[in-house]
């Protein structure tokens, strides 16, 4: 006998629910929605980056009929290969976003024989018991989709990211017909962008950075560099077109930027003339005011190109006054010290920066509190499950959708891997399955835990000593104390302390002892910290030589 | 022959300038303005916090007339304790300001004898060759005062950190008559506060606030719990003044939370009622709609009150279901993490959690760009030095100045350390001193280096291992390697490995070497990159027994 309910799983994303991957199941059937990753935390040391726990979908791999992919950005794609080696199954994505998988693929050496499955919004794939409608959606990366998914429990909406820009620089706005049409069937549940559900009004078009843009290009006398995220391609054509009006050539500059565009241009997406577009040497070699340089970094990090610019480490060339350099970004939360710091230091090497706080160069990808209630409000949904965002967020749609006459019973806020259930259209919250994180670093998938990084912050908070104490084999006499440190503080200055660790431990090793090598370690923590108020990480061996 | 020369230097502030110190000097003597801390990046790894450098102060301590703290905040106050083991000069500050620094020296154990002279907003007093002028200005603590600097070289203006707060909590508005009739005299050079100089329009009142406040109250069912730095006094009195009207007891939890209270209590610039502030065991006893507990940690620090509430970890009281929890603050940039994910943590116990994005519960202490117009318009300094900011803010404030008439000539802005010097009216921009930063960490001052920092990044990023290879006496035959690590990995994960490694170097020993560490630490390194692309910090060390 059929099992008729719908199961809806949100999994992964470090602190955001539903941002990462998102599991139907149905009739032993399985849909997966999307496969991202998060980066870490500040204080995550040394972690590179986390992805969500997806142990269900490994257990279930037999029963995975498809993975769906909304759009290209990492949140959205960067554990696909992690997903591929449990899961054997075609992926479905648009042309942009399938170019994207492909390069990361590559670029990750994976082997492993992938089916992709290209689609297009507006089209319909059935995917084992899903019937799948893709609808395109704004966001901030080319040919986005969000999804009608109909089941016999009922037709599922899920947006992805998106916003309902009605002057988008590709002319293709939101699908409000679709929506409409969906509304028109019957809504049973609304997976829905939570990320902006704080923020008042209605998020600006990509429009309103063209006059931004207009005025950096009428007054710079130099060198125009803006720094902008690869998969902005939109804003890549923004810039291109105020390049053409002004009549500097572009080049791109950064391996993501020019692979991102490479993948863009062979999809057709953008349509840039290849006597506008010319490479970096040339463009090093022309007239400062004739050119525009497109780079990565615009969060800061340090080893990006806008990161080495700003810290006068890059290779091919470094600011010079007259530079106008813009930041066409928004600092994701914990970057805004890089951000800044970039921004400082730039300024110190004599170039205009301009970036959010002083002109409108980058707007939100992600919908604002009325678009969230127009959706609401064209789609009708019997219930909502606030999505990809941290609580804060979810709490702050569901008050909008009750501030539109939802009741508290329709919205389920959630954590990750919190089984909704559907059957006969009523909504049921039930048992919760593994759907955490898992932090990935170096080729290590899960093998660093919390007490790991506990220990790595002692570490790196105060160092390291290594104390190897040898006595003589025959009559245990003092023969050598070998002190190494790493991290602790300079070397001329922790002489004094350490010349004074010889001498206690010489001592030490005279007095009869059961336990040596805590005796060792106790004098040694205790010496340090009263001279020092540091605790280190003392290692403490005895040999016999 | 007297040198009639002024000479101005900021001092110290990570990435700041002029924020935690400013040196004013005339005729060989010197007159110090503010002595503040700073708080460590995320990246400077196991930096307690950072002071100016000092040294050139320290060289000439002899000439050193006084000391001026304008307002009570840890930028501002926290370095006096390094301060005063290299100067011995009276501390100048008003009555509030000095209790702070006093408790402050106290809770340090800083036993030396120090001179502390209160002056009140609106007094003057003679301090070597400098007139000092103090004047009232708004800002998030009460009592902050700006200063009139008058010397033979001309007048010049320290706004120390201010706003134009029209309606303050305790009634006092900034001195604008004080304002005027510097004018009058005709202002050499103002230095003055950049904080918000890319804020547009006008710092709102912290009048705001009360509305906010009172919204809570009316619709808190259960206990209200409001965080809030421990130095806003005015923002304790709002929510002490907002418990009276809705009939809660008011309790305070934390030691710096009681500690300013009490002085502020003490100076008389609070009156609160003994039957309103219970003590907190009362508090917990009393029913939960009768309540108010103000605390620290708004800023989301795992150790504090609000920290430990939203990780569970608090001892005498936990969050519940029902709580209203309120923090009226602003995540200080490189906070952004701890607090959204203590607002997220506070949410999953159940509590409502009111912030920024959602009501107006905060504002800012510092003039937004509208103030700054106004104070350029009231003074008409001949020369501004934009202070208190990065680099990015005072150019921010200089655009500003600009906009309202004066010339880039007119405006300096300098790097700490630069000597500005003014002779016959003219400002001329002179060599750079030691002006940058040191380290603190632990009970050392600036025996952490850059380079130590790196290290510690090192080990954080993937933990120590430590290999004790010991070989026989007579025969070098292998005889045990000892592995010891740290922050690696967990332990079951790392078992295969050693013991890879173990024979790895089993092998190693049998064959000759002319350096036998060195080719302990390449195996060693080599086969873990390999296996895990991590490299942590190796120590290799060869012992005979």
């Amino acid at each position: 006998m059929k099992n008729q309910t719908l199961r809806i799983i949100p999994l992964g994303g470090w602190g955001e629910v539903g941002k990462n991957m998102t599991v139907f199941e149905y009739n032993n059937q399985i849909l997966i929605v999307d496969a991202g990753l998060m980066f870490p935390d500040n204080d995550m040391i040394g972690i590179d980056y986390i992805i969500p726990d997806f142990e269900y979908v490994r257990q279930n791999a037999d029963k995975v009929k498809g993975i769906i992919i909304t759009h290209g950005h990492e949140d959205h794609i960067g554990a696909i290969s992690h997903v591929l080696e449990a899961v054997n199954a075609p992926i479905y994505a648009t042309p942009l976003t399938l170019g994207l998988i492909e390069n990361k693929l590559n670029r990750q050496n994976f082997t492993e024989p992938i089916r992709l499955q290209k689609v297009l919004a507006g089209e319909s794939v059935q995917i084992g018991a899903f019937k799948v409608e893709f609808f395109h959606v704004c966001h901030s990366i080319p040919d986005a989709v969000g999804l009608g998914i109909q089941t016999p429990a009922g037709l599922v909406v899920h947006t992805g990211d998106y916003k309902f820009d009605h002057t988008p620089v590709d002319n293709w706005p939101t699908d409000y017909a679709k929506l409409a049409e969906f509304a028109q069937r019957g809504v049973l549940a609304l997976l829905s962008d939570s990320t902006n559900a704080e923020r008042q009004g209605w998020t600006a078009s990509e429009r309103m950075i063209d006059s931004a843009f207009d005025q950096v290009f009428q007054d710079a006398k130099g060198r125009i560099i803006i720094a902008t995220f690869a998969s902005l391609i939109s804003r890549i054509t923004q810039v291109y077109d105020t390049a053409v009006k002004y009549d500097r050539k572009v080049s791109f500059v950064g391996l993501s930027m020019n692979e991102n565009v490479k993948i863009a241009k062979e999809l057709g997406y953008v349509d840039f003339d290849d006597r506008v577009v010319v490479p970096l040497d040339n463009a090093l070699k022309m007239p400062d005011n004739e050119v525009v340089l497109i780079v990565t970094g615009s969060q800061g990090e340090p080893l990006s190109i806008l990161g080495r610019l700003a810290n006068g480490m890059n290779k091919r060339f470094d600011i010079k006054p007259g530079d106008t350099v813009v930041l066409s970004s928004h600092p994701i939360p914990g970057n805004e010290e890089l951000v800044y710091r970039a921004i400082n230091r730039l300024m110190d090497r004599g170039a205009e920066v301009v970036y959010e706080a002083l002109a409108p160069v980058h707007v939100s990808g992600h919908a604002s509190q009325e678009e969230m209630k127009l959706l609401l409000h064209i789609l009708r949904p019997r219930y909502l499950i606030p999505a990809h965002g941290e609580i804060r967020m979810l709490k702050a749609q569901a008050r909008l959708a009750e501030s539109i006459g939802m009741e508290p019973e329709q919205i389920a806020i959630v954590e990750n891997g919190r089984v909704i259930s559907f059957n006969h259209g009523e909504m049921t919250i039930g048992e919760r399955i593994p759907g955490g994180y898992v932090f990935v670093d170096g080729s290590g998938v899960g093998n660093t835990d919390q007490s790991t990084i506990r220990q790595r912050e002692q570490l790196g908070n105060d160092g390291v000593i290594v104390l190897s104490l040898v006595l003589d084999a025959k009559d245990n006499a003092f023969r050598e104390l070998k002190i190494q440190s790493r991290g602790f503080m300079t070397e001329e200055d922790s002489e004094p302390l350490f010349s004074e660790l010889r001498s206690r431990v010489e001592r030490l090793a005279l007095s009869p002892s059961n336990n040596l090598e805590r005796d060792l370690h106790n004098t040694a923590r205790n010496l340090i910290y009263d001279d020092t108020r540091r605790q280190p990480v003392i290692f403490a061996s005895v040999f016999h030589g």
